[in-house]
């Protein structure tokens, strides 16, 4: 029986020929990342183990961004234990407040993971990096001090459902939209422990920055990961990026899906995904009136630099409605550069909104953008969970840049068509 | 006996010819200002009144810039109450996030406050407006209450410091540095409850932005006030801001002053403050070896355009020091997006740092750049109390934008010359 793409990346790094779904397997990994709210944890755990150290300091990634620059002094406490912890170990790949960005899309921009590697994280949405035809999952701060450790992971193998992706989505249709479509049907425990697995000619008609935000929200239908196979796009991204040597691995005529869907890209609309699960999506137009008090446009899903041009293409000359919040967050300050030579966030103030630092910040209602009973948020982010955003009586719609920014201007959820645009 | 610059203006709210030192007089107020943390007490506070309303809704202004944008739901839910009572009461210059900034920048750009008016505000920092010729001084929450619901207030009359400025200060000494070096000589309560009065040929050469930073702090001597004459600069400053008719007081010649000191601005140097008083001054020069960890830039004391101009001036095409976190938070929307077009912001960010939207933040330990145990900060902000900006075990080290851009550099407490500029 064929593997899969996730199933034959797996096998590879456990140095086995072949793997099956449900088969434990221990595989060397090529990565292992944390943050300011998990890294703490995982440290601690590693002190416990009378380790030696790390397994190799070129492979740990150390990215402070959920409550950073601090928000208060525990804050402060976690980002000091670990900045301590990277002098110790000279881990090469810490990164102070200056030179960071959201975890999820710092590491592909600074190279860090290519194609075909095997990368742990502390952080649910580390499954982002299937964009890349790699192999990444979220894991516990115990598993990350083991990783950190060993260099190694145990893994139960997925089973996979397959995605079939066809067409071209229209105009003002992004891979959030695609995501959310797909999540809502097939629910937030859809693909629960299993791979999705996206392929399809209709690929080639998502952008790099699509299929991140794709992959990154494959967690929010229960799946161990996503994965995209390796295109030109895929190379050319990695060529920009990285200095890294990539493998392509390409799933076996004969692997086995649990089911196949066929998406067709070009019937997708404008989505928006109901409080308090992404499962709950509707077309943007059949939303009806529902008031705004505050739109996010950017997190580790819509952060990157193609979603700040299509908000900012919206927002050009016009104004954001009275009383509204709108708050961007580029997603590392690279973006956040380009962004400012572009007049992207000049667009954004114009039109009435505030720029911030680069952090995870209102996404898990960490700071920036806290909600209060009553309020409700569009936000590009990728979990709209009670309290999410703040007070338990506090609702969060998720939906694409293009219909956050929209929803900025009418103060209520709309997507770009309702301007004219 | 003649009158100060500061008892002609009460006076003249008073309905009074004369007033002397010690009188307690009851004075018309032409703004009352608000922030996020004051102004929800004073609202609660003026509901017990069972007043009919407020005195006018164009003299009120309410700034939620403390903890924004809201970082968590307590701060959330304080703006939701300043949000309502603004919309309730028709208040005119409310300002939501994207149009907002510091309140003691944001009132002087809006043109709120012009000379010989009489301001109170609920935050310390209210006496910021002395550089434009007015009375204004920072009062309790109650005192907002009464002030919002009958436009009066009493005080009692100050006396007065008189502090004659002369000569040109050098090219790496602001306003920051001369209310510095006068804290450290008169102490921080070396002004208590007296207006701080700067006269002399030496105004002319201390820019708009170096008065404000230096009205700003005088309640860091205690001051009840502190205030400038009105010359061509302050002239031009409110015609570029502001529509409101001004009056300009003068001090007369038989005034009263308890004190006279004559500083020579030319001999001024680059001035810091150790933990954990702003009296405790020295010039950057006898500071020796002190490593620092995070580097501020921005405040109601030093976050306007030339604050800017001068920290880039000094960052620009250069590196901050390894670890060092760089924060810059422009003082308002306005300013940030001047700054962006001057490129400065480019500058801070390619130099490591990153750029805040207009809040409060770190200053008053608030978000946004707050210190762990053993931390230390250079700040161009105007406090260093013990844990002002954190945890009771950090310190911080007040200082120009000058003097704070170089050590952000070096990596330790140090002027623009020690890097050759």
């Amino acid at each position: 029986m064929g593997m899969t793409m996730t199933q034959k990346i797996l096998a590879a790094h456990a140095g086995l020929d072949n793997v099956q779904a449900g088969q434990l397997i221990e595989a060397n990994l090529d990565l292992v990342l944390g943050n300011d709210v998990t890294a703490p944890v995982a440290i601690h755990e590693m002190e416990k183990m009378n380790t030696k150290g790390v397994f190799d300091k070129d492979k740990i990634a150390l990215v402070p961004d959920h409550f950073t620059p601090n928000k208060d002094i525990k804050s402060a406490e976690h980002c000091k234990c670990v900045r301590e912890f990277a002098y110790e170990h000279n881990i090469t790949n810490y990164f102070e407040i200056g030179e960071m960005g959201i975890e999820h899309a710092l590491l592909p921009e600074k190279g860090l993971v290519v194609a075909g590697e095997v990368v742990i994280g502390a952080d649910s949405h580390t499954c982002t990096y299937g964009a890349l035809g790699a192999f990444s999952t979220g894991v516990g701060s115990t598993d990350m001090a083991a990783g950190m450790a060993t260099g190694k992971a145990w893994f139960k193998v997925p089973s996979a459902i397959k995605f079939e992706l066809v067409g071209k989505p229209s105009k003002w249709v992004s891979g959030k939209d695609v995501i959310l479509y797909i999540i809502g049907k097939i629910g937030v425990d859809g693909a629960l422990y299993k791979s999705m697995e996206f392929v399809g000619e209709g690929i080639k008609n998502l952008s790099m920055d699509d299929r991140f935000a794709m992959a990154n929200m494959a967690i929010e239908a229960g799946a161990k990961n996503g994965i995209f196979p390796v295109d030109q796009q895929t190379v050319e991204y990695m060529k920009e990026h990285s200095i890294k040597e990539y493998t392509v691995y390409e799933a076996d005529e004969d692997a086995e899906y649990e089911e196949t869907y066929v998406i067709n890209l070009s019937e997708l609309k404008p989505t928006v995904a109901f409080p308090h699960l992404p499962e709950n999506t509707k077309p943007v137009e059949e939303a009806g009136e529902v008031k705004i008090d505050q739109v996010v446009i950017g997190s580790c899903t819509n952060g990157r630099i193609s979603d700040l041009r299509i908000a900012a293409k919206v927002l050009e000359g016009r104004k954001i409605d009275k009383g509204m919040r709108l708050i961007v967050f580029p997603a590392t300050q690279t973006i956040y550069l380009q962004a400012m030579e572009e007049g992207l966030l000049a667009t954004f103030i114009k039109a009435g909104g505030v720029v911030s630092t680069p952090t995870c910040g209102p996404c898990l209602g960490g700071h920036m953008g806290i909600l209060a009973a009553g309020e409700r948020a569009v936000a590009t982010t990728n979990r709209n969970f009670v309290g999410r955003m703040g007070h338990v009586e506090s609702e969060v719609y998720l939906a694409s840049p293009a219909v956050a920014a929209a929803s900025a201007i009418t103060g209520k959820i709309s997507s770009p068509e309702d301007l004219g645009l």
